[in-house]
């Protein structure tokens, strides 16, 4: 397992920043807040966008026309889970739905997401396998055992193909990230093991599941 | 917080068993094994269903064939995540979907779940409330925090009408279920309280996500 990182590598990632060439700026700061008096104007090219993907023209966007709009590797449109989780992000309002600014954001996030994929797709085969997937995850910080490599693929690989799609990659990375965090902040001395409850262990393992 | 079960309680249920009042059998000793060499008639009346569904005649009902057949007490169908995991339990061959064989045990699964939420829905309300599903956990053996139970609820009523459907009834029952299994493996003193390292958390944490 190539090390690919010019910084100290803890035994898993990311401490006190989130993991190297994983967008920043996911989860936290954009839900339950208020959008500011006057929003700024939104660029002409994601209103196109918008407009294209809101096939309804209710002015938001839901979990189905954003599955429409985004297509994998394979060919086959993001699942509903990646579209849920990116959407739920982004949703101010808590509706499972997005409007033009808060998509905006989403816009940029997904293609944060498009360019760090093919950084670690190598082969620009449209997905990872296994050693790609390897390098990306220790460049971000995450020193996983090969079987817990060949656990993550083959939980989205049902079928053997050794290898995971773009949506597949970006909800492995978010959910990764996302319990990372809620062991860090348990992890007070940065040990690698926690002591935890067993309502406290619930609470975060149901908190990703959809 | 009513205490309904007529046996001792620990701080979470199941120990050894499965919680009571939920249907048994879920998940192991289904999949990867192959049917036997000849396969018990399936029930008449199941064989009709099964047509019905299978919208498509392929001898195989899926995730969106099942999603059209089933319909909660707010009339919607029931959620993606309630129908893969239901699936998945039952989908010997792992390819998403369920043949007439699987599906006979799918069904009756599906019904032992129908009554189960039947018995907690003590106002026929077809939802159930806080003060409903804190009974139906303590039944299971489960003792929550209110502010637990309240977080269940959230987690699947993000526009706060404070109740849960059926289908995220069984969802978050055969969550729970899954983690205290996973929990109570490592707990072996059974104090309620683990001490685990960041990959097996991680893992376990993962495994139930989508």
């Amino acid at each position: 397992m190539a090390y690919q990182g010019g910084y100290p590598q803890p035994q898993y990632g990311g401490y006190g920043q989130h993991p190297a060439g994983a967008p920043a700026g996911y989860g936290g700061g954009y839900g339950g807040y208020a959008p500011p008096p006057q929003q700024p104007p939104v660029n002409p090219e994601i209103q196109n966008i918008f407009r294209n993907i809101d096939k309804d023209n209710t002015g938001r966007i839901n979990n189905r026309e954003l599955q429409q709009a985004l297509i994998n590797g394979r060919g086959d449109h993001f699942s509903d889970t990646a579209c849920n989780l990116m959407i739920s992000m982004f949703d101010r309002n808590k509706t499972g739905t997005v409007d033009i600014y808060d998509f905006e954001k989403l816009y940029n996030y997904i293609n944060q997401w498009l360019q760090v994929f093919k950084n670690f797709d190598r082969d620009a085969s449209g997905h990872i396998e296994e050693s790609e997937l390897t390098q990306a995850l220790t460049q971000m910080g995450f020193r996983f055992s090969p079987q817990f490599i060949q656990y993550l693929i083959a939980k989205n690989d049902p079928i053997n193909r050794k290898e995971i799609s773009v949506d597949q990659f970006i909800v492995t990375c978010i959910q990764i990230q996302r319990f990372t965090d809620a062991f860090r902040v348990r992890d007070t001395e940065q040990k690698g093991v926690i002591t935890i409850g067993f309502e406290d262990f619930l609470g975060i393992a149901l908190s990703m599941c959809s």
